[in-house]
């Protein structure tokens, strides 16, 4: 296996990981102030997106996402089969991830979420996440390519509070999130159309950044 | 229309729908604990603040804010054209974010604030809170250029703390937020003296910054 | 005036309106949760703290404290009246930042302080606070300059929790806060001694960081 | 003494003291919300981390973990007498800085503590965090070493919500925190398993890491 697919393999883990874990502990804690648990979800997931992307950047682009593994495959930054590669990379570390969060917190290790997220507003939601992810992604790597760890995580914290699904945004970590009936978790036969939303969030950004973050022509 | 049109409309979009939609959830979350509620909104707003500034300051200066524009247009760096043009794009993109926060929170589209925010107390807050933002702004660009995005999302972290109105700041997210029956909108009736407490400020603050940190002369 | 008082007196101005201010927001909102308001004030001060020495190092340092010019001004780097001239600015600056944030939050201008912080753990708590704020602020000159806004803030971020008296490790905020009844004042006959306390513990870190930071012999 | 001692012991009293001192603090004004009280001892030592590591990594490489220095000795950059000497710094300071956290909360200076942390959950907790730790370190001072100190500053921030142990992660921690009966103590019988964990995972991604983030080889 190549160095790119443990990159994301390890990335999405520990992403996994503290995404569920995070959101577990946070729920035990929080006493049922939702608001509570909500900010030390947020504090665990930004920080851990800034240090993978910082570390696994250079090895594999960080995505531990499909969804922008797609985007990046279409505008022909990666082959086809390297992208399924990285693709099977993100699942076969992260759902890992989320069973050593139930294995940390006691929790059986084996479930299936129970919790619905569904409606017009939180497919909305995950429209515009996924769309703010990739438009970000493809602005900073064109003005600011080192900013792109801290913007990246702050996005992420602002879109678990300005979403009403707490942005998802990610194809991979939707699956992974049907196999965790905790704070974070999606039932399975709500997770197709998250996905859906966010598969056309993310292509859409890529059309609209690319024309708007296109290099500058001679006049206009 | 131009890039810089499109990257004041779309950065207006996210920062007015992060407003907007993280004070709902904040609000829902919260359980009453209004300090809670207001952590939540904090986070989302600096953190969307430095995304945004970093990835499209290069393409129109990031404003998002007509107090900015104004100021900027006054030390000649701006056509009259150009500032105009700007300003119809922060509120043609920020107010359809309003609109998306409501949609994203199953709330109904178009709504009209309730929220009493009057007196002296805040009026001083918005001169305050402005007159902050431009120094701020004038200063870091004249020593750490690069620093300007985390000083103006930090800026706005204490902000919404420091002074009583949580800090507006900016006439064009206070037109927006009329349109918002939420945590944080504000009555129409009550927008005028913001504005103009926001003007003011920003006037005040162009022409102290513009006397501290005009360029060293030869001698003392 | 010279510039470099302007920037002592304008960065107290808005750093003790932010310490005074937050304070009173934090406290108003939290419903009795003295956690989560001691967290919202920490965001604003450190944040500020941020913003402040960013712009206004270039300028005078950015002490906006007669503790650290002190130690500036015992490695020779200041002379007595450069030292005098910055003290005083920030106590005309941030003085009046008591009084705006008073004003912004509809508090009776002129207040005096009955809150009573006192006893050896609070004084070694002033003691250890200063003495870290200085020694932190040597280090990091020394070692990684385009730090020191970063590093100083998130210092007091931390002091603000790890000692008993939430780290007040400034004189001219002592004084300030004495003329403030809320959330973060000090009765006026409890400031004495946390401004000895600070004063030996800056004093003990100027030794110390002296000898720590001292550039490399040839040999040991 | 050398001057990386110094630095090790300087700088583990610190740190200690932050997680012991924020931990009562927290506690005390929680009114019970254990999140609330935990995002404030995470806020506090995340943030001292940084500031820390930016001063005194340059004298000592700032390990303040006697885990750290085992891994940086078996991979030759440290000899046997120098890692046993920054391991004796980190005991000879941190312990203290326990002690003075109790001094400013005026609590009594020697405690034992009585709070039970055990469990397969706990332990899983203590490998996976100190992997964790071992493998960012890693990977950072090879891809982007400027960014260590908000690296692992903010990987613990992470760490102390993802597991369930709250992230030790530090033998010298560990056993610093046997001696304080308070919010970050655990009982001197639990501390061996702690221990352990933490040893084994530092070394499996001493192997990891070095193979991940090993130079590239000429072609693949």
């Amino acid at each position: 296996m190549n160095r790119d697919v443990w990159a994301e393999a390890i990335g999405s883990f520990f992403l996994f990981c503290t995404v569920i874990g995070s959101g577990i502990m946070a729920e035990r804690l929080a006493g049922g102030n939702m608001a509570v648990a909500l900010l030390g979800n947020t504090a665990a997931t930004g920080a851990m997106l800034f240090v993978l992307i910082t570390m696994l950047g250079p090895l594999s682009g960080a995505h531990f996402n499909p969804a922008v593994t797609l985007v990046v495959r279409l505008r022909g930054d990666l082959s086809t089969s390297a992208a399924l590669r990285l693709i099977a990379g993100q699942l076969a570390g992260g759902i890992p991830g989320v069973w050593a969060a139930h294995l940390m917190f006691a929790e059986p290790i084996l479930q299936l979420s129970g919790k619905v997220r569904t409606g017009p507003g939180q497919w909305t939601s995950e429209f515009i996440a996924s769309f703010g992810l990739v438009f970000v992604i493809l602005g900073t790597i064109r003005h600011r390519p080192q900013a792109v760890p801290a913007s990246v995580a702050l996005y992420i914290v602002a879109a678990y509070w300005f979403t009403s699904s707490t942005s998802f945004a990610n194809p991979a970590i939707t699956l992974a999130r049907t196999l965790s009936d905790t704070f974070a978790g999606i039932a399975p036969s709500d997770a197709p159309a998250f996905i859906a939303a966010q598969l056309a969030g993310a292509l859409a950004a890529a059309v609209a950044g690319g024309a708007i973050f296109a290099p500058e022509e001679p006049a206009q």
